[in-house]
């Protein structure tokens, strides 16, 4: 979750625009977002996956919306309105959290075969393993980035430091994915809330290669370890030219212009505040 | 998760030496645990409230079980040693972070109806909001329990403020709890996860009156939130006298012994250097 910079431009832009546009009109599901967070596009990606009728509602610059505010008083995004479940007057119910909204929305909505998760009587190993690396993911992979991309000479670590560190917890993440080199995905040939949790970091790495010196710097493929970097490439490939992480994708340019900040590390993001301190992700 | 420290007791006392004891002959299903350590008691409670054959081997002074070391390489407690669905003679599936392997023992062993998260089609929402509430104790109870305790006159917080933000976290969970003050879980008259998540801290909360001047504080029943603190009192009574708790608890003394380390902030487990740096607990 991150709080809204509040200078950024105010909607989404390309293809989230238009996603975002179709999915203007009332609902009693509702995804508050802002177009640039990337815990945000977690759960947007999933109601696209599942194609789950919900409204859309940008609270990104100012976050003044009252009937957000009254569902989570914090005001970070994602938060997830969900209607009561009898008749449909008594008040909505707040869910947060990224990957709590992402569990929640694939056990509430379609059908175990569309499910996203493995949910059958014998896949429950199945299912605990792909909790596992979606909690490296998040603890890892994500807080690695962030201290990847906020990294400035100032710091006390180094960019070659920042870049091992990111690059060893994907390392890791890879060595752990199904099937063979044809992927595409965690699981191989079943797309499921692992790639959904990694997705957003996948389209945003450009950003490191746009901000910092000597890029992301993913090895060669025909290195030592190139079976691992190839299997990367592959699932790369296929994350962002998913459909639906692209119509959760604003113009890139955008995205350069809002992580700005982050690459000279002077935003006051929750998120960025707390990768500088050292902290746990908000 | 915490690594052993080296200098501690090697084994389990009192209640939880005559249950590691009749858990001692080998199967397929194990848990490598240490006696002290509170994540592992997450996972211990959930065995035995389920009552689920296992075998369990305690780890602790010297991490030097080969078995255990091919299972996990980080050597990391708990471990959960699964054993292969099929024909038995597969190599054991390993399982790591407490909440995911209480989460796996809950949805592999049981009937529904002893399930400890909500289970049923009517109850998805329920089961997000658990969810929620245990990254709550996991990411903010939890963490403000271990700076409380390592707080020194050194630090830079004073223990005031550690114990402000300590009792904050858990007032906020005390007024998510269901049903009046009678309780006495979480979920009113519902055992559940959410209640196995927090109980081995509620137990070690008394190390806390021991080591630190005014203790943990936990404000009269009789001010102004009183009625949040009768109901976390209810829920405290209820989870320390809860069987399974009591029956994977050692005696007070080897607790006092074991944490002493922490209270004088000179312990070099993984959750204590993580607590010190102000980062994620592993």
């Amino acid at each position: 979750m991150a709080t809204v910079d509040t200078s950024l431009p105010a909607h989404p832009t390309g293809a989230a625009a238009t996603l975002a546009a179709s999915h203007s009109a009332s609902h009693d599901l509702k995804l508050y977002g802002g177009w640039f967070c990337p815990f945000v596009q977690r759960s947007w990606i999933v109601l696209v996956e599942k194609g789950i009728a919900h409204q859309y509602i940008e609270i990104n610059p100012y976050r003044k919306d009252p009937e957000f505010l009254a569902l989570n008083p914090r005001g970070l995004v994602p938060t997830l309105a969900v209607p009561p479940a009898d008749d449909g007057k008594a008040a909505a119910k707040p869910l947060y959290e990224s990957s709590i909204i992402c569990e929640y929305l694939d056990e509430a909505y379609g059908e175990d075969a569309a499910a996203l998760l493995p949910r059958g009587r014998g896949e429950v190993y199945e299912r605990a393993r792909c909790r596992l690396w979606i909690e490296h993911i998040g603890s890892k992979i994500v807080p690695a980035f962030y201290k990847f991309l906020q990294h400035t000479p100032e710091k006390e670590y180094s960019i070659e430091e920042a870049r091992g560190t990111f690059l060893g917890h994907v390392e890791a993440f890879v060595r752990e994915m199904d099937g063979d080199e044809r992927g595409p995905w965690f699981l191989g040939d079943r797309f499921s809330l692992v790639d959904v949790m990694l997705a957003p970091w996948a389209k945003r790495m450009f950003l490191i290669d746009h901000y910092k010196p000597g890029g992301v710097g993913i090895p060669a493929t025909d290195g030592e370890d190139g079976g691992v970097w190839r299997r990367w490439g592959v699932w790369f490939d296929a994350i962002t030219q998913r459909q639906s992480v692209r119509e959760t994708w604003s113009d890139d340019e955008m995205y350069v212009e809002a992580y700005k900040r982050y690459a000279e590390d002077t935003t006051q993001s929750e998120v960025a505040k707390a990768t500088r301190k050292g902290g746990k992700l908000p």
